[in-house]
């Protein structure tokens, strides 16, 4: 099934906005099959919707829509959706409901402005937001589906993953689906595909492998496209431990999205606790792991310590060791570790300090040189990374490097 | 002048790949006073290249074609070219001189492959490309501007900022484009909008208002097309100082992307230094304000507090406040605040509890229920926030109202 994705948005067209929307959907709608031919960015402009839904109403079978829902006079895409099936608009009392709901316990004032978000196109289907004022909306055409979401992400994403997907699979899909994400880290993309490049073309027709790099880490999915659920389950174990049998020892974890992920089901499976000493990476490992719901089971919590006074006085540095080796040195992310594991009476400490950039380098330690640590009461791991002047980068892959460097070592010491 | 941008590649369909190249592009195209009527993004395949360049040349003047251009079978977007416009393919002594050399660099032998990459249609004008082997190419027909580029983002950068951009402007610019962003916190994008209507209906013709908002805050951006710089900064200027006296207890900032930056500029401009206590914000006011460069002028490092443990043995709260008070309550923001600023000898403190779910709730303090604070030398603020039950959500909103907090006492304390 061929599926155009229209994403509306001034925002998106004066560069404030990276278009997200659409990657998020089409990761998703490749992993379940469906063809994405297309994806089109437009303005608020009614003109423009309406001609490019024509468009890609003749030349696709589903149409997803999103943006252009807010409350605002530029948002018109509900207004423009009216004039194009010729339909008018309805006060939907759920949404109104939902609305209403929001907005009590926001304890915000509802406006005539807000009520009139429940209003939808009286020849749609709501899709009912929970994530936020907007409906959904479903059409159907001439045999082709036409849905409009709102543009916000998680909005977006809870109505394509809870509503959308689902009944596009009930509707087009007539073959399990079973997939399992795998992240590596610690190889390139180029070195993996070669490394396990015999596998994958060896791979059964039915499956398909996608690899999905990000700063310092590779999410690889596979997927099965099976006649039945368990024959499909039983080719994705047999090819999954094919694949770890190779490339095992980047695998950080199985299930998961991102290397948090991989920490948290790690350190809560194995009853363990962490806490975190952070000069360089400023508060990005707790906050990537506190982003997943239940991290007080196993974080403690930690210690940002971006000035060496604080590294000093709140985690007890010793001074003369900043003196002699520097802050971003072994001996320094050594005691970082071993001092904030025993302060916060935790299981397992890791510790980043280095020069994120794009100032502060010197000849001897460049801009991009980090130190990472992980201790536990038996040992203290440390790694020295060349990461270049990307500051972003450099921070999102430290933090991905002393993940695997903590998962490695409470796999060593827990066992596997 | 109305510009398309055409995004060739599978990688862009499958959600392998974000379109950051469209962002930057229609960024600079904008600030260049181009409007970027669309950006259509399509797989490497002829008959879809063929059939979108048709319709961008019908509706728009300027067409930006990236990707495509690599060495391998799947990238055919030259062969395409040649088809549209009834070309044929000839060898660029230039480009050919460019690829050898860079291959000489790199100690690669040249391939027959890569000697390909100096073949273009005989219809363009070569754009040399300094940042990799396959060139840019520029087509002008019937007053149409057909550009093509390669994806490699930093490729198509240099392409663009150095040779399209300039010449774009040569032959199509004479009048003045300014713009200002302002950051409002604290008001509904629907209340702001409410708020200055009249403002916005009253805006001369040569003006524009995007509502660009994120969980918690309001970028607004203010943009002037004037005959000339200066008359277009005065009508800025102006329109600014009609707005900020509507809406001006909203603005946390000017000239800022976010509320981290107006923090920033804020805390630079008087000197003053920062550190943060933070519970359920779990690092993200540490991490958002170190994504700067330069956040060490004035941020001295921060306290992430996420058990209670470690809030009585790191930031010596009070045992019996905990137990009295819970640790969501205006008591705790209160010591975290004060313990925190006091312990990393920091002019100004920020500090944060709360049940960002999404469990952890009670009927007294559900969730979404969250204390934030604000300590300086001389007193306390604090403020209990209802956010609702979308975690990540809470998070961002959390730091954003918390920001706010802290930039309206640092204004009151310092003066404005």
């Amino acid at each position: 099934m061929k599926v155009t994705i229209i994403s509306i948005g001034d925002e998106l067209l004066i560069g404030q906005v990276v278009n997200t929307n659409a990657a998020w959907m089409s990761e998703r709608l490749t992993d379940n099959n469906f063809d994405v031919a297309q994806v089109l960015t437009i303005s608020d402009k009614a003109d423009a919707i309406i001609s490019v839904l024509d468009g890609a109403l003749q030349n696709t079978d589903i149409v997803l829509i999103t943006g252009g829902l807010g409350p605002t006079k530029d948002d018109i895409t509900k207004h423009t959706l009216c004039r194009y099936f010729g339909s008018e608009l309805r006060e939907d009392a759920e949404s109104l409901h939902n609305i209403e709901q929001r907005f009590r316990v926001l304890g915000y004032e509802l406006t005539p402005i807000n009520r009139m978000q429940a209003l939808v196109p009286d020849n749609c289907e709501v899709l009912l937001n929970k994530m936020g004022t907007a409906p959904g909306m479903w059409f159907e055409q001439n045999g082709k589906i036409i849905v409009s979401m709102p543009g916000v992400p998680d909005e977006m994403q809870y109505l394509m993953g809870e509503l959308v997907i689902p009944r596009l699979n009930r509707m087009f899909n007539d073959c399990a689906i079973v997939r399992k994400n795998i992240i590596f880290q610690g190889i390139g993309e180029s070195f993996l595909s070669d490394l396990v490049e015999e596998w994958e073309l060896a791979l059964p027709e039915n499956a398909k492998v996608a690899y999905l790099p990000s700063a310092g880490m590779i999410k690889m999915r596979l997927t099965i496209f099976g006649s039945d659920k368990a024959s499909a389950e039983r080719t994705l174990q047999c090819e999954k431990e094919k694949l770890l049998s190779i490339a095992g020892q980047y695998a950080a974890g199985e299930d998961c999205e991102n290397m948090e992920e991989c920490v948290a089901k790690l350190m809560c499976a194995k009853g363990k606790t962490l806490t975190s000493a952070e000069s360089c990476t400023g508060g990005t490992i707790a906050s990537r792991i506190t982003r997943l719901a239940g991290a007080s089971q196993y974080f403690k919590g930690g210690f940002v310590v971006y000035s060496n006074e604080l590294k000093e006085s709140i985690l007890g540095v010793s001074h003369d060791t900043l003196e002699k080796h520097g802050a971003v040195s072994r001996e320094i992310v050594t005691e970082m570790a071993e001092n904030a594991r025993r302060r916060a009476n935790a299981d397992y400490a890791v510790a980043t300090t280095g020069i994120a950039g794009p100032s502060g380098g010197t000849p001897d330690k460049p801009v991009g040189t980090v130190w990472i640590g992980v201790a536990s009461a038996n040992k203290t791991v440390t790694r020295m990374l060349s990461l270049g002047n990307n500051r972003s980068r450099t921070v999102e892959r430290t933090v991905n490097n002393v993940f695997m460097d903590l998962i490695k070592l409470v796999n060593e010491e827990c066992g596997k």
